[in-house]
């Protein structure tokens, strides 16, 4: 039997519980040996729940009392590039959510440092690994609708996101925080990379939800024109509170093909005619795309025992966060904003 | 221009109102220039609402004062044979609602009398005209799913049927009254004659809806094996409460085929991710069927002009009643009924 | 009974036909009198098929020998302005197909003309008559989902609209052609005018089609931003092909509401478990829309019969165009552009 | 961490490596240390798959050769009494699969044994363990439908079984090893013992399959009467060659309740307008109740952990062979039977 990649879990919070649980009760290839998070109290209760032994801090005692041969770093964006480096200059393969980092000069000096020592990096679009996507993906490439033309892709959640994720100084908003699974979709199923945007937002709570920071917005429609000449269409709604809903459409020059629906479980009941039937909906992203999670989790420990690539790292998470800046801009903006304006040439 | 075909609506309740506004409003061939009905108010109502202007208290005065191509039957069975034999012997071509009469000796009779007077007989299933139903049929025909071997049609009715129609003594219950449809569905669907049935029945809502005849039951499962060697199942709950349910499902030896379903339009709608998505069901037989009642009307109309014989007549009338008689004796005598000692050998 | 409204059809074309059918078959209150149509052909086809005794080649001739209450203009745009005043001037009541007309200009004529002739004018935006868009509007006016924040329509057809229809010079294109009905929907459902709009669109079938026209596209997306701050998006795919879809979702701040599917018939089979469950789609508008086109039909007759004005009229038909023209300039030039900027401050 | 669970696997077929799979990747607390099977080719394919170590021809050498907690019985019906209870003589837990035993006088021995011994059985009903099934379950025990009224559950499998389940000398056919949970689920869900029953076959492709064993059927429709007054229906077609197919339908004094669909994927497709939509069907049963399986090894491995009763045991076990029995009885006798001939009074 082989032996279990010993994981070091940074951040004790939602995402964190979410990839422990899934580790621990689905994932026989992987151990979560150290718990790392400055705030005692949800740290120990994660810790308690998954049976995780050593906790921590921080990532620099844990790399020093601990053994283990890769993390999965979940804290808030804005620490991605120092927990990813120290991780890495210490040997250690790196899974990293999404969005990647605030900007592209921290995606180029976390690409570096991951070069440079010659490990893992896997970001965490969940959405690659999911049964349906992955599936879709399969066929669109095998050209069962065609060349693509038009791609529209949703992320609508539930309920409204922490303070600095609304802020645009210390986060890039809901297009960051909420979309960044789009901006990887819209790119990966359209084959191309995106050429211009346009972004429409909206704030329509953040009165009611005493959110006050300048430029928030809880809506946005970005309109985006590919390399290819296809046209593409993300859709933000946060919080939506009617459920957590990711919905794809493509329709190519052979046909459409839609992936997802709103629908969580097959149980359908009436019993009121005039009210009509009722079908449970997705309420969270876990239990959307539970198997997603496990799956990209496996994936990242095979990855490392095989010493193979991952299917998604570094570059896909650039092209997002280049996505997000150009959108930002647009709306800033109010212009069309082309993303060699944000790359470069 | 064709000059329409003059109409006397017999029965001005339900069904005699759904009629009259298929043919008033969507039946440009068709014109309603009587109507009968001994309930005054009623009467007049429909009337009105339709703009009738011959009203009548019986066939019999109808006949003496209008002039008219065609009747259609909408009051209850028991009236079926007096009424379909005046309006035949007077040259009427005859639209008869389902179920065709309460016994053999009934059906026979009408058969005879609309023979003998080369009118014209429709019975009304209007399944036979729903489009769904009808493109159904047609690849079945093609041998799509191959031979059919199991068919399942239901229909659950929502409220509870008037009293006459409660009693075995007046009328042949439930399998009549409200799956009198499905008798007909799974014989033109799996192309066979029944050889003999087996019907279990229960009692859940009599009390509570003070029904005390005896025998009543509100739910049945009839169990039809076919001389084709083909499997049946109808099912009926009256009163279901929760809308107006009939599906079909057949099963082939190369595939199976679903019709309908318990969506009554395609408008989702959540607000509240703990309740779900809501979606209207069907919640009466007329919004069900409007265009099967429509175009079941046409084609009657159609034919009378054509002198062409409706698509379903007393033949497959005469199979449902014989079909009800056996699912009762089935039920009543707790033993699977061979048609035989229904029709005779 | 209520003598029939006594119309004239201009155009025996596909939308003439598809009008004529619903009058002669379902609308018991019009009768289609009269054909006009310079094309002798088609004009005699339809005419024999719908048993319509009198034909014209043009308006003009049928207005000397034909006696008639209302006429319906089915012809292309171009025609609209001349054939509706021309009507008007005569004292006929006026449905007219979208688009209204080519610009601004000629919709302000239009309106004055009917507005000096006290005639009725009723827009075919059909979709405000079909049974689960009306559902829907109503759902969305009583506050089911609150506020509309964010309201997406799209509109696929599936065939090469004819020549001129593809052509800048001779029309607006698909925005106009073929999204007409989005314009009107989104700006229906949200309850408030377009601001500013931004679009996108590709040409990816023209040259197999061998559409040589300069700014010829077969797919747009238009991102609208509302007077009321809420987000809009029009998508347009023609020829797609794959049937005829025509969908809406709307985001308010209590829910989401969906209107429409792909789904044309509840026929479900599956006879192999590789390619797995096939279910109709939609082919074609006539389809998907059959009774939003006889109730849109039926409400002009009566409007004519009560004297009341139609729900939707040359107001509605103005923004549409109003959009069509904002949105074409915005893909041309390349920039957002404001309402304003097309209909003056 | 909690030492795992060491679990000896006792064949290496179908279900075995289903259960194998399930174990070593997704069931942290569980381990599979021994695979017995007499068939070395499978067996050794079976081991080198999940990473087996031991192999035995036996049980018996298993049990002195390795050191194992519990067995996982997968062999055919008729093994199962001996293996059953030479485990538990050996102080091993067992889950068995379904169907129990071929009589009501093999379940009785190894409920005693089981007693005996003091050791955990646990049936392999996996749809008890289903998120959908085990959702419905707790609502009809809340009371969202009502008193269940009548219940269908279905289950067509798409390929013909083997040789041993074909024949009734050898086994108790279609009813026992296709549709021996529908038994347990209609019991379940009404919450009533099955008081007599009425079974329909057909036999439609045993001569195209070479099946010329007595009494074969691959269609087969029960109706049964339950202790509560309820109505049950079990329908079984296999093979029916389109999907895997396991869906329930409950009506209940308030409401109707639908679990399962044949969608297996939510991706839709359409690329031919004259085709219609594609969605992927259900095509085996691994797929279909891929977490039922793991949530069911799970909590066998949990019961044994925290030595508690599993929630599935002999009892819900004996009942569905009972099912069984009658239900066979019946079509062969062509008559009601019921429970009380074969369980006695």
């Amino acid at each position: 039997m082989i032996k279990p990649i010993r994981i070091c879990m940074i951040g004790a919070g939602r995402v964190g519980k979410n990839h422990s649980r899934a580790i621990t009760r689905h994932i026989a290839g992987g151990r979560i040996v150290a718990l790392v998070d400055p705030m005692a109290q949800v740290r120990e209760e994660t810790a308690l729940e998954f049976g995780i032994e050593n906790q921590f801090d921080t990532l620099e005692i844990a790399l020093e009392k601990a053994d283990f041969d890769a993390v999965i770093i979940t804290t808030p964006t804005p620490t991605h590039l120092t927990l990813a480096a120290l991780a890495a200059e210490n040997k250690k393969h790196v899974f990293l959510e999404k969005p990647m980092a605030l900007n592209l000069q921290e995606c180029d000096a976390i690409n570096k440092v991951i070069d440079e020592n010659a490990v893992i990096l896997q970001l965490g679009f969940m959405r690659r690994f999911d049964p349906e996507f992955v599936a879709a993906a399969q066929r669109i490439e095998t050209g069962e609708i065609g060349q693509p033309m038009m791609i529209k892709s949703n992320t609508h959640g539930p309920g409204l996101p922490p303070p600095w994720a609304r802020d645009l100084h210390t986060s890039n908003g809901m297009l960051a925080e909420v979309n960044s699974h789009d901006w990887d979709t819209t790119r990966w199923f359209m084959g191309s990379n995106y050429e211009r945007v346009y972004t429409e937002v909206a704030n329509f709570k953040g009165a009611v939800n005493n959110v006050n920071v300048p430029n928030f917005y809880d809506n946005a429609l970005v309109n985006i024109k590919f390399e290819s000449g296809g046209l593409g269409l993300i859709s933000g709604v946060c919080p939506c509170g009617y459920g957590y809903d990711a919905r794809v459409e493509i329709v190519g020059d052979k046909g459409i093909m839609q992936i997802g629906e709103l629908q969580g479980q097959s149980v359908v009941v009436c019993t009121n005619r005039d009210q009509g039937l009722i079908t449970p909906i997705f309420r969270t992203w876990p239990e959307r795309f539970e198997w997603a999670y496990i799956n990209e989790l496996e994936h990242f420990v095979t990855c490392i025992q095989n010493e193979t690539p991952p299917r998604v790292g570094g570059i896909e998470g650039r092209w997002a966060v280049a996505g997000v800046l150009a959108g930002t801009k647009s709306f800033l903006e109010q212009r069309p904003v082309y993303l060699k304006e944000i790359i470069g040439e």
